[in-house]
Formats: C-alpha cells, sequence, structure tokens
C-alpha cells in the first residue's frame, strides 16, 4: 500500500521556551514530502525524524508569524550547503514573500539550485499546486494576519483490474486501459460484461488538513467535509474561549466541533499555550464534542486512512 | 568573587544536522549576558541553560553566514512576547543590518521594546562598546566575507584598601579614594606611606576572545595577549590544512599556534566540521601545540581566570 504519512515535527504555539517545539508538520507519500509552516530548528527534527531533504520540493507556509517560518532561511541554507540542484518551492502569504527572498539573497546567493515563491491568496478556497496523484487546497482562516491552512488531497486513480476476469473472458490487452477507466466489455458472442464485473473500485482517496491558526470558523466544514485527517490547532481549553476569541485562536472545542459538523475521520489537535500544565484536558475536552481526536506530539508519525484503504468491490 | 564564565550554546559548523549546534556563546558576569552569536536554535539552548532574556543587552554577531545568525529573529521575537521593555543592542557587520531589521518590522512591530543595531567595522581593532566595569573589542579575522571576532576584557578596578593599615595609622575617609587611586599618604610627623604598604592590587582582569570563523591569522596574536580564554574555531583537522585555506578556515594545530604566540591562558576549540568523526584527534593536535587546549561542547560553562583572581600583594 502507498504511504500516505503525517510527521509532526512541532506542535507548540508562539513562545518556543516550553515542552513544544513551533509548528511544522510533514506529508510523506509517493516518495515525495510536502512540508506546512517551518518554525525554527525544524531543519533538525526533520533530520532526527529520518526524513530526507532530498525529498522535499514544496514547502507551504500558513501565515507570517515567526513560530510558523522562522526555520525557514535554515533549511533553504541546508539545502544549498548539501549540493541540492532541484527547485523548492514556497507556497505562501504575499506578506512573506520579502522574507524568503532576502534569505535567498543575503545567505544563499551561492546555492545551485533555485526557490520559486509562490503567493497564496489567503481569502480564498482555491486548488494551489498539483501532481499526477496530489491536489493541495488553500483553506482560508480567521486570524490576526492574513492565514491560510491548506488540504492535501489524493487524486482518485483508476479502477483495479480483476486479473481472473480478463483472464476468463480473454480479453485482448489493448482494452485494458479502457477498461480500467470504466468502460464495459463486449463478448464476440454479444454478452456484455459489466466493467463492475471486470474491476474492483480504484483504492480509496487520502486528505489530510491542516487548520492553524484561526480563530473558530465554522465556515470552513464544508470545505473539510470527509477529511481523514484533520490537523486543527486549540491553542486553549474550552474555558478560555474569551482568549481565544481576542487572539484569533481555537479552543479544544472548537477543534472537535468543526471536526464533528466536517464529518472528518480523526482529529488531532495541538499548536497548544505555553500556558497550559498538560494537554489532557484539552483532550478530554474535544472527545467528549468528537471522539476519534488525538492530541499532538514532536516525533509522531500519523499513517492516514489505513483502516478504510482495503480495496472493496463495488 | 564576582562571576565571569561563558556558556557554550552551539559549537558545530555550518551543517547544522549533526551532533553540534551552530555557533552560539554567551558571557555571563555582574548579573548581565553578552552573546557572541546566535545560530538557529539558540534561544531554546540559552533557556536550557538556565539562562534568563532578560539579563541580555548585548548580542554581538560575527558575520552575515547563517549558522552565526539564523536564531536572531526568534530570539528578537521570544523577547517581545514575553514583555520585554529594555532595549537590546545588536552589533554586528553593516551587511546584517538589513536582515535585523526586516525582521524588526515584519515579526516584531508590535514589541514593546526597541532593537538598536549597531554597525562594526570588521577591518578594525577597536572598542565597539563599554560599560563600567567591561571592555569589547573588534578583532579583524579573514573569512570569506566581512567578519569579525570579539574580545571581552575587564577593566581595572582601584586598589584594595588595607584596612588594619588604615586603621594602625588612623588614616582620614577622605583620602581612600585618593588611596585606593594609588596617591601616597603623610602622617603629621611627616613619615611618608607609600601606597604599596596601604594597598593591595587590584583584582585581576578577566578575558575572553571569541575568534570564528577565521582563516589562521597571526596578525591577532598581539591583540590577543595573555587573553584568559581564547575560543579559536578549529574546523578541521591538521591534515585537512589546503581546505581550511580554501574555506578561510583554520586547523586545530592553527588555533593552537595563535594561542600559543599569543600567550594566552586556556584555548578551547571549536566550530567542528560536519565531516569529523570525533573531536578527539583535533584535541590531541592542538595540545602538541598548546597543552592548555579543552573541546567546546554544548552545555558546557567555562569559569574564566579562577585560578588567578585572588588579589596578591605587589
Amino acid at each position: 500500500m502507498i504511504p500516505f504519512s503525517v510527521h509532526i515535527l512541532g506542535c507548540g504555539s508562539a513562545n518556543p521556551l516550553q515542552r513544544h517545539r513551533p509548528s511544522s508538520q510533514v506529508l510523506s507519500t509517493r516518495g515525495k514530502l510536502f512540508m506546512v509552516d517551518c518554525g525554527e530548528g525544524t531543519q533538525v527534527r526533520f533530520s532526527r525524524q529520518g526524513l530526507s531533504l532530498s525529498r522535499l520540493g514544496h514547502i507551504f507556509v500558513t501565515h507570517a508569524h515567526g513560530d510558523h517560518c522562522f526555520g525557514l532561511p535554515g533549511l533553504i541554507n541546508t539545502m544549498g550547503l548539501l549540493g541540492r540542484t532541484a527547485q523548492l518551492h514556497v507556497h505562501a502569504p504575499e506578506e512573506l514573500r520579502p522574507y524568503v527572498e532576502q534569505a535567498v539573497e543575503l545567505f544563499c546567493q551561492h546555492s545551485g539550485y533555485e526557490v520559486i515563491f509562490h503567493s497564496v491568496d489567503t481569502t480564498q478556497y482555491a486548488l494551489i499546486h498539483e501532481d499526477r496523484s496530489l491536489e493541495v487546497w488553500s483553506l482560508p482562516l480567521s486570524h490576526s494576519v492574513p492565514c491560510c491552512g491548506y488540504l492535501f488531497r489524493e487524486k482518485l486513480g483508476p479502477r483495479h483490474i480483476r486479473r481472473e476476469m480478463i483472464d476468463t473472458y480473454d480479453i485482448p490487452v489493448c482494452y485494458i486501459n479502457n477498461i480500467k477507466a470504466g468502460a464495459s466489455f463486449t463478448l464476440p458472442d454479444g454478452t456484455m460484461l459489466p466493467n463492475s464485473l471486470l474491476t474492483t473500485p480504484p483504492t480509496p482517496t487520502r486528505s489530510w488538513a491542516y487548520v492553524s491558526d484561526t480563530a473558530f470558523r465554522p465556515q470552513l466544514a464544508p470545505l473539510l467535509r470527509g477529511v481523514d485527517l484533520l490537523y486543527h490547532e486549540a491553542t486553549f481549553a474550552a474555558d478560555d474561549e474569551v482568549r481565544a476569541r481576542h487572539t484569533f485562536h481555537s479552543t479544544s472545542s472548537q477543534a472537535a466541533t468543526i471536526a464533528k459538523l466536517a464529518g472528518v475521520h480523526r482529529l488531532c489537535i495541538g499548536h497548544f499555550s505555553a500556558r497550559l500544565g498538560s494537554e489532557r484536558a484539552l483532550l478530554g475536552e474535544a472527545r467528549s464534542v468528537f471522539p476519534d481526536t488525538i492530541l499532538a506530539n514532536e516525533g509522531m508519525e500519523i499513517t492516514v486512512g489505513e483502516e478504510r484503504c482495503s480495496p472493496q468491490r463495488s
């Protein structure tokens, strides 16, 4: 089975002198890595988690607060030192363009690779990147500065051929691609074999959404419909709702409410405030709204959608 | 005794994905902290070493390479989050001005304190900062970009009054300051009491020099004459002298040669290349030239000049 897993490199909030490290997560799938946010020290935790910089081609940054981007210059610099030649794409709100461009100009002028900045419109739910098997969408959030989350969704692949049926009916190879795409097949005697007899459904797609930092924003729910893994910030406990509103953050219960409204499969909460003694209380609060909730932690790797991915007949 | 100690927060070279962390050291004396260099992640190690950001008023940066300054925006940002109101002074080559100014503008606009950038002329040996008890001098180095080290030297205090002599000769209090400054005293009967009878010498001053990054530069020796603790980069082993020259770095033997030429009291080597398997070989090479050499390591605190500091009669 093709891996689709999320590594938590950092899940603390702005003050980095606490138990947790600043924000960063990495999606690993089909030999590629996609990073979201890059707080200070991310490159060291990335490496400790056994990930390889050469597989990282795209970094998505949510907003221009230091705990989400102060690791970017170091990462870009190190890639140059390691002799990278492949382009690196940084997708971020326009506010971060001078920051990235200055880092490249001041520190990486002699690097043998190019850093390409892509401005993301934080007010739009839009497809901002795709490759053969994956789409990345921006998710407008409500924070004190322009900010967006990101939704990673696998593209639906072709249906799977049932090899034994192909053999039984002696179907020529040249029809296989059409059948994978959904076509039926008619035997020389005129018998029509429906596609559902010849194939099994495509492998279910998997999806991961990263939602941080944001105030409670129920408008997100339709955009997150059926997502496999939702990472949603839960900076504060449920009884700190006033502070959450004032600082444009969410509480544990609000994160869980979004998960419930959207009908996601699993919720992971993070971006914990340095004020918290322990995150256990947050977990309890979230689970009372949305039971399938887990706490983020540095070093964690979450395999997405595993329980739903064995192909089934339609 | 007034403390004068150096904390090693990071002593690796450019690639941060190795055993050592990027450069940063902190001098702690008279309740104040002075930082030299601030590689990525410095603020976390600073905090772990039990140091307090509120005591840090001056940061000195040697040059505009990322492993010496990528921790600066995060540190400045965190000080703002913690409610700092006191000014922070950053002394660095002019090349770093836009970097520091952009970090403040983009991320710390709403901080309640001021960051003041002081441009350091890396070609001059010059007094760049002083307070009542300490001087900081720039040390021109030879690197691939403008770069200077820093020499921290205590100012010589007044001579110490020998209380028993003051009592014996019944010397009036109004003469004490003059005597501390070196004056003799004449008794009513015309007998002259020389200052050496009335005082002991001032507490010996202590000094720490930070020399990184640089190619072998014997012109440094006269500027480092008699320094108590010399931190000198030793990026490479002795047999890697060609690579050291090409990259404007030093070998272990070259660092030790500088220590020997300058007649310093103790040498600490660091800025270890990621290519090294172990630093033990470097230590052996350095000690064969200058025996009182130690290896830098993260978490180390070096008390400077302790063995020489008990006041002695002149």
